[in-house]
């Protein structure tokens, strides 16, 4: 080791040194496409970009890594919403980006099951699935960005998981290479296995702290030949509830989403696009949005229909989409709600959990709570309820300061926290902790669960160089002799 | 601490002193009914029995174990098979029984989660769900004599893991105690939680090596409504392998059970008990058990019927029953299969899984070379080969002396392992490695997985008093300071 060169310059050194040429970037402008996240809120230059093509490339690039000492953290689609896989400070992180190792390496319509590199993008994984008459049922609206071993490391959930269940659930093995450049092969594609401690689930949803997945064995599913899709109008929260409780007793596990979307939401969006009018002859204040799916020897539509017909008492009205086309349609609503409450600018994302009895409740109290709080923003409310799981996000009224802005999500965070505490709830359902929510995290973390998971995390990266300060706070600067 | 006392003479007078009367039990006789698993196979007497009624006693009981450095073995009812609950030398360990921790503490309809205590026999929970009008899907055998605590701690499967999955799939929270008597308390019903790891997957399927699992939460499902069941006869593994391709394809995943049994497991069956005869017209080689299950507004029945009949080319004969009895008594061929093959005395079992593909493959290549090794020996064929899960068991020709025994079941599981291997599959499917199956584990496995998984150990039972010697090799004893 070169002990008179500027420590930065000498991990840059030897990283160019151990990998092939155009692995490493370091240039300002090649950079630049990595040390930003999709919500535009998370950047930091990270001290260099590395790309391996392979689990070998990935291997020699952590050993350098670990020789060196230098801290590096996984990046995928940057979609994850909790600045996990940007650099943490300016040039204090190698940036790892799987998405040279984006391939399908094996698909199966008789195992149900693929092989997948970290890198690819979920959708390309979905169309593969689709190709075998398959589907890959993990769906949520950063399909086009995400990759495959961002879903796994954050444990990602989407539209699906009633039926389907989380990425956990998923998943049927994995590839890691480990913080001192060893790969542990988990690759398998079967179904039952109980052969001593399940190590893939420590890999699952630890954000890039523990080890970088490279490749993932994952269930798929026969590909449904029917879906149907309903928009119900209701009178509250407690009314979709029981729907939902009734729809799971009459429907026989064939939902594939429940979504509710309160009557603000269905207004953002129909007032962000022209060609979309109000769904139902009149405004309700609350939507479910209802998929079901079979294959072809049921008759699903008059499921849906009788389904329907019979909770005349809880649905004040609804459609059925006549076509897929207009299923569409429907989803439509709810797509651009998500999109247009990011248009006036930034604004206040939360993903909480609580027990499913205690969903109206929460939603009651929360938004009475921010309506005392902050009369003049704009709570947007929308969820996989029959997860639990809530969006409860906030937009700053017009023409607020970028200060006062930065003031009103925090204090109308703790607001919504102090309520999902009150509930018993979860402060992230489906996002993870990363660095955005880790303050939150901590404060609410029993003193058991966080010595468990530093003895996980000093087990599998003694040195702490894996997207340190991710989840746990980061180990303080004189133990990692910096 | 008394110098002189004899150190197992020691260890007791500390429980009792730790422990409220009555809690540990110390003489030949009360220590009698912990001594020995379901199969008879795995004996020792305990160093004495603890039962604690709480948590809190738990813990105590631990903290005790703890500072003495008293070695413990969890236990439950006792039927996991593979010598993980028993004490494994004379006087060694002491037991813990769960036996009086069984309440159920919640329950819940509209969660769709139970609250169970791990000394909860699991059919007693499963009651208990039904009371509610729902189920709790962990579904075999020993279910009248199993407890939660067991099923958690060894990932149970069972018949109808197709449809809702393994007990790791079910869990939503777990109450574990520590190996130092802290309590983790992970016990929600969140259908979904992203906070951090997800610390209770480190204790499910760990065998009582990590921590002892105190109280469960569970996901439970409406009830169906109805289910039917069919028999039906074919020409090869083969066509059964494809009729499960089409099932799972033409049915919409209401598919609760699809059970191969060859030929020679319903020649068991039917000889074992009078009142049962050949189910079909005529034999035919092999024979598939398949079951559905739907709520109200499915034509169960009429699906299944046509499925059937539109899988002529592979059907040879076949019955669905015409009510749930008579479903009931198809599945008593089952029961019986399984109960029967012990009646001689001893039999291998085997409990192996490959991938879904390979499943007719391996079938073939393993019989073939038991009928090549020992044309003497009975190999008896079934599993649940959704999940590519096969039992693949031997009993011994009648007179066989028991050396003679010992001998063939070691010789014919190396034949199957072998078959295993060459198939890419698991060695333990469904029962977990204990002490049986290490051997023929720690073979097999890679030194990456053997590592990671000993860092697990040595980061949770830093001491090894828990279950020592299950799944993982024991520590030398000089490195345990005995």
């Amino acid at each position: 080791m070169n002990a008179v060169a500027h420590p930065k310059a000498q991990a840059i050194a030897a990283l160019v040194a151990a990998m092939p040429e155009g692995t490493i970037l370091t240039l300002d402008d090649d950079v630049a496409r990595y040390s930003r996240d999709w919500s535009g809120d998370h950047y930091a230059r990270p001290l260099a970009v590395a790309r391996p093509h392979s689990v070998d490339e990935m291997a020699a690039l952590m050993r350098c890594c670990h020789l060196e000492g230098i801290p590096v953290v996984p990046q995928g689609g940057l979609t994850g919403l909790v600045g996990a896989a940007v650099a943490s400070r300016p040039g204090g992180e190698v940036v790892i980006s799987l998405e040279r190792m984006n391939k399908v390496r094996s698909i199966s319509g008789i195992d149900f099951a693929m092989v997948v590199e970290a890198g690819c993008i979920l959708e390309e994984a979905k169309r593969q699935a689709e190709a075998q008459d398959c589907i890959l049922p993990i769906t949520f609206g950063a399909q086009g960005s995400c990759r495959i071993g961002g879903n796994v490391a954050t444990n990602a959930g989407g539209f699906n998981v009633l039926r389907y269940g989380m990425t956990r659930d998923l998943v049927l093995g994995l590839e890691v290479v480990l913080a001192d450049g060893r790969v542990w092969n988990g690759l398998k594609v079967l179904r039952k296995d109980n052969r001593g401690y399940d190590l893939k689930q420590l890999f699952i949803g630890s954000e890039g702290t523990l080890g970088i997945i490279t490749a993932a064995a994952l269930k798929i599913f026969p590909r449904p030949t029917q879906v149907e899709t309903a928009l119900v109008g209701l009178g509250s929260v407690e009314d979709a509830m029981a729907l939902y409780a009734r729809a799971r007793r009459e429907c026989s596990d064939l939902l594939t989403a429940f979504e509710l979307i309160l009557r603000g939401g269905i207004e953002i969006a129909i007032n962000a696009r022209d060609d979309l009018k109000d769904p139902l002859s009149q405004p309700y204040p609350v939507y479910v949005l209802i998929e079901a799916s079979a294959a072809g020897r049921v008759d699903l539509k008059g499921l849906l229909e009788e389904f329907l017909a019979g909770a005349g008492d809880l649905v004040l009205d609804g459609v059925v989409a006549a076509s897929r086309s207009q299923g569409d349609r429907l989803w439509l609503l709810r797509e651009m709600m998500v999109e247009a409450q990011g248009r006036g600018g930034r604004y206040l994302r939360t993903d909480v959990a609580v027990p499913i009895s205690s969903l109206a409740g929460f939603v009651a109290d929360a938004l009475a709570a921010l309506e005392k709080a902050y009369p003049q923003a704009l709570a947007v409310t929308y969820g996989h309820v029959g997860d639990g799981n809530i969006h409860l996000n906030v937009v700053p009224p017009k023409g607020m300061g970028a200060e006062e802005v930065e003031a009103l999500f925090h204090a109308a965070e703790e607001v919504i926290f102090d309520v999902i505490d009150r509930h018993g709830g979860s402060i992230s359902a489906e996002h993870g902790i990363g660095r955005v929510k880790q303050k939150a995290y901590l404060a609410r973390a029993d003193a058991v669960s966080l010595e468990l998971a530093g003895l996980i995390k000093d087990a599998l990266d003694p040195s702490h160089i894996l997207s340190e300060g991710r989840i746990l706070a980061a180990r303080p600067a004189a133990a990692r002799g910096d």
